[in-house]
């Protein structure tokens, strides 16, 4: 749950002046993303999505992420669209912050996946994927590879109270190694979602009607996405492997976009390297706990398991796949 | 802001089965109520607030908080009216907790408070009074002043960290004293809200479009609540007194509902009382600070200011009353 900034009566009439949204009738802060703090908006005009970017966005990344989402709706993809002010900006200003007027979409996240979701999902990916090949804007991964030693070890000179087990860190770092020397080089690339967890997706009357938080999104490998997909909606509670929903997710990807041999033969070690960056940084959240947060840090535990289960996937047949 | 129970597609499909309201088409957790969970639910039949009632809510209290909203909208007060199930029941389930739809009310708080406010806010009280003069369910208040004492003293039995200067604690051994010798007993009752502070209260377009949260209502004195608001609306941010402000909420109230003698010289030591009642409650909430709780509790020492203003107002003269 979100909410850092407060916006005052009068932070929010100034800022409804730069619009067509008519006045605002009620502004309720929602405990949805984590960065950022978002508002749901009911002004004359409609219901929409407050955004105000917190000092752990980049400003400068703001462009790519409202540009991409802008491109998708209209590419016809499940985008919430960011509304332009009178003057054409989609990026203003409230209380202080750089904000975001977008388009509310009905829906809800799923917390019990079943192996139908995963199928709709690898559809919605695939889509996201054509819809964004045209995007012009680029942005690179801040969290790809090259980036996963350096926040190893800046969690490591972080931590003196032994959050972490001597073998532990002997396994990561062996692992690092090991996906340093073999991740791929030549797979097709583009826009990828980057955090496409069950949060982040709605349903409505067993479709998808929203693909949300473009935060992460960047250009990377976009097998990759598949890869974090199968990570985050494939694995069980008890951290069990559901080949159902990963052959799901897969044929439904596929049944979009056609997926290279390249690509397949890459996903086990895709995955492996997935699970390593999502355990990564919640590592480094764990470690880095800011007293009074409003946001609870996820165990990286989680994704420890995960990881440990993948080092063991050859082929892709564990995902269902021949 | 406050989402305790996260409610999963499956327990809100199953509790809006009890109603004549559709399907979920959203359903979004806010960042509002202290003591439960709400959620901003859109349905097919328009918008709601849903509440779920956590573990600090006494159960036995919710038809009478739940029979107040509903008695208040219907006696044309701009309470948000609790959903009927199909069976007639306004308190139902979901996720294993209480819980009540609620008509959604537009309108918003004011964090900037100026004089005209406290004029509707002084005439929406009197009318909640009016409206609620019939309500039959009587709950006492499990906040007044028989209780300060008791508070005041295991809040002391908790704290060994210094949280108190022996000087404070005096001069609140002081008061409680002076104020159980000296609180009337003759005055009008009814119903009254308890807690209308700026967050539970909406503006639109210069009407009051709203006035909310009843789960500290209970029958005390009618002038008890005015004192309440007093001190919750007229002071400013450095502690200062607003007689503007004052006089504007007791004429707006008087409008409405006239305020008799006997209530207008109780009203400094009402007043008096109220501020300490907040101060003992806050007070509570500091010293036992749950960690992790998603509330950051508010400090006293605004109310010990307030108080110590009080102490030195004899008459009504100083509300800017003749």
């Amino acid at each position: 749950m979100a909410v850092y900034t407060d916006v005052s009566d009068e932070d929010l009439d100034l800022l409804l002046t730069e619009y067509n949204l008519g006045e605002a009738l009620s502004c309720k802060g929602i405990a949805e993303g984590v960065e950022n703090s978002n508002f749901l908006l009911h002004a004359e005009k409609g219901h929409f999505i407050l955004t105000l970017y917190e000092k752990r966005m980049n400003k400068a990344d703001l462009p790519f992420f409202l540009g991409l989402m802008e491109h998708l709706a209209s590419n016809g993809f499940v985008s919430p669209r960011p509304i332009a002010s009178k003057t054409g900006k989609t990026i203003t200003e409230a209380a202080g912050r750089p904000a975001a007027i977008i388009e509310f979409l009905e829906g809800r996240s799923v917390k019990r996946i079943v192996p139908e979701h995963c199928t709709l999902l690898g559809e919605s990916l695939a889509k996201l994927h054509l819809a964004a090949s045209d995007f012009s804007i680029k942005r690179p991964n801040a969290l790809s590879i090259e980036s996963w030693r350096p926040l190893f070890n800046s969690s490591l000179s972080g931590q003196d109270q032994g959050h972490i087990k001597e073998s532990e860190l002997q396994e990561i770092d062996i692992e690092l190694s090991f996906l340093e020397k073999n991740w791929p080089t030549n797979l097709p690339e583009g826009v990828i979602h980057a955090d496409l967890f069950p949060d982040n997706i709605f349903f409505l009357k067993e479709k998808v009607s929203g693909v949300i938080d473009y935060y992460f999104a960047c250009n990377d490998f976009l097998a990759y996405d598949i890869a974090i997909c199968l990570n985050a909606w494939c694995f069980e509670s008890d951290a069990s492997f559901n080949i159902t929903k990963a052959r799901k997710l897969i044929n439904g990807y596929r049944s979009v976009r056609a997926i290279t041999d390249l690509e397949l033969e890459a996903l086990p070690l895709l995955c492996r390297g997935a699970a390593l960056r999502f355990y990564l940084t919640r590592l480094y959240d764990w470690i880095n706990q800011v007293e009074g947060a409003l946001v609870k840090p996820k165990n990286p535990l989680e994704y420890l398991k995960k990881l440990r289960f993948l080092k063991d996937v050859k082929t892709i047949s564990a995902y269902g796949i021949d």
